[in-house]
């Protein structure tokens, strides 16, 4: 007689990555970045403290601002979330009518099942490609989908539709299109242009990758104006606190910081992706700040454990009905040459 | 053609109270503790800095482990979350079914209201007593109710139902029974106990008021253990950042800071109280970190506008069905000296 929904009772809680003590791993299993934020954000949080007995900002003006200028869109198109969580989930409660379906690719981010669960709708997922894109049922409409999830790149592979593929189905799909670009700053092109030329497009960002801030749990997505006031109706009224506002203002107004670690990032990953494939590892090329392998005759789980024993974490993932791998993070250059120098014995 | 749901587009949105530019008023309307926070938080928040390019603890450990501490309660008893806005919509989302109904008194918090809304649930909205308190038909069980919100103190008044009238409350419901102690740190008692007497009630409560943290946004809520597990389910991973973990933890950690702050706010607050009754006001007494007041002759708000053009910001409210007053945030001494100097030239 514990009086929960049924949808939530049968399912599963999300377990994240590990995060064992500081100073233990050569950490490359949650696609955090390994470098440190601009310094720009511990100032800034600094000189915020004194604002805490206040209510924050509840749009979070200054960071919509800075933002609107470093993208060249409105700040009216700008809603900022408590991580890019908190804004799929203000998202699929602002459009997904219960017994409704949403729309996600196979294999990805799995809190997008977890949110149609939640909303008491149908997760409709469409196997990807064999090369790992969505495929033709995917931007198909069909009648009750309410919704559909794309990250862009995606998750565990790091490929990314090009933007043409995305306003393709943008076109075709008849529901709006979330193109969750939580990894875009590491790859060669993005959507937001689609937010103007496709009426059904919505853009969502997250500072936790590219500007060095999971800690921080802030987020944002570019939408038409119009249906940013309804979407400001489903958040909680303050849902950016005053300190990760701060930061996150005082982080995308530091572009040189962001370009400098996006160029590091991006050539590690290119080091890394040929080391790997000399190893006789399959790497796909990847757009994000990870790399997916599949190795032609070690296992990923007994690697995995093997790494995990020797102080390296790296993420194993086995998908049902799919295949199993290793996701490595792109670390700093001596993480990655730690990795590399173990591999050698182990494949 | 906006794909937005029904329930969601028909919704007005949420005003937050107003916030003007720091400095420009004596801000006496949106229940902000006038003091800062323990020093602790200051330097909670600094050392945590550098662990913002990290995911933070998605269960907020430190955070549990102190408060289990200082309430006497299991730390498997606690969830935290983003402003205890977040712990009042994750327990919607998981007890409520779209067509059910969710409880609640009036004239109470309006986001209530919109979370029924939000969720495709009915707003139960039962009328309090002309003594502010709940009523008979509030307490009483009745199909299709899911969930009860009951605001203990309660605003606009400051009133409290006694604990045995919660729990009496809590045994004729029927349905899960969420006791929002947002402002109990104020008053005389508290709910708590009831969590563990009776296996229908949660209790909320914020950091907002009685820690001097509103800007932060952290809550949590104090649940028998087994459904603390399904919240979890429904939180956001990360609802809680690194930084607002870390403030939190040192400010519940810093009780002597607490209790003398406490006792400034309940004296300012008896003080205020007083003179106002002096003035010809109706005063109820409150047991929050604000009073309800209603002028024998002058009317709310002329007096809301008059205080507002000599730069003292109070809280007009008027509710439909009901009845209008001014809402007045305890401020420090000299805020509340302020006011009282201006009163008796308008009333």
């Amino acid at each position: 007689m514990s009086f929960i929904r049924k949808a939530i009772k049968s399912m599963d809680g999300y377990t994240p990555g590990e995060q064992p003590g500081q100073g233990k791993f050569i950490k490359l299993n949650t696609n955090e970045n390994p470098y440190p934020p601009s310094p720009a954000v511990k100032a800034a949080v600094i000189e915020a403290i004194e604002r805490l007995p206040r209510y924050p900002d509840s749009l979070a003006t200054s960071f919509r601002l800075a933002a609107a200028s470093v993208l060249n869109v409105d700040p009216e198109q700008i809603l900022c979330g408590n991580g890019s969580d908190d804004l799929l989930t203000i998202l699929t409660r602002a459009f997904v009518e219960p017994g409704a379906k949403l729309r996600l690719p196979y294999p990805s981010y799995v809190l997008y099942k977890t949110l149609a669960l939640l909303q008491g709708a149908e997760p409709d997922e469409q196997p990807l490609t064999a090369d790992w894109l969505p495929s033709a049922a995917f931007a198909a409409s069909q009648d009750g989908v309410q919704l559909a999830f794309l990250p862009n790149p995606n998750s565990p592979t790091g490929t990314r539709a090009p933007r043409e593929v995305v306003e393709a189905t943008a076109k075709s799909i008849g529901c709006p299109l979330i193109v969750d670009e939580a990894y875009v700053d590491f790859a060669e092109e993005h959507c937001l242009p689609l937010v103007d030329s496709c009426s059904n497009v919505i853009v969502t960002r997250t500072l936790s990758k590219s500007y060095a801030l999971a800690g921080l749990r802030f987020g944002y997505l570019v939408a038409p104006t119009e249906l940013v006031v309804e979407l400001r109706k489903v958040k909680d009224s303050y849902n950016c606190d005053t300190l990760s506002i701060a930061a996150a203002t005082a982080a995308i107004m530091d572009q040189s910081w962001f370009e400098e670690n996006r160029r590091r990032i991006v050539a590690t990953r290119q080091r890394l992706t040929v080391a790997l494939r000399e190893l006789g590892f399959s790497v796909i090329d990847s757009e994000a700040n990870f790399v997916w392998c599949e190795h032609s005759s070690a296992g990923a789980q007994p690697l995995f454990q093997q790494l995990k024993d020797r102080g390296v974490l790296v993420r194993y993932m086995k998908y049902s009905r799919w295949r199993e791998g290793l996701r490595i993070s792109i670390g700093t250059d001596e993480q990655i040459d730690a990795l590399l120098s173990l591999l050698p014995q182990l494949v």
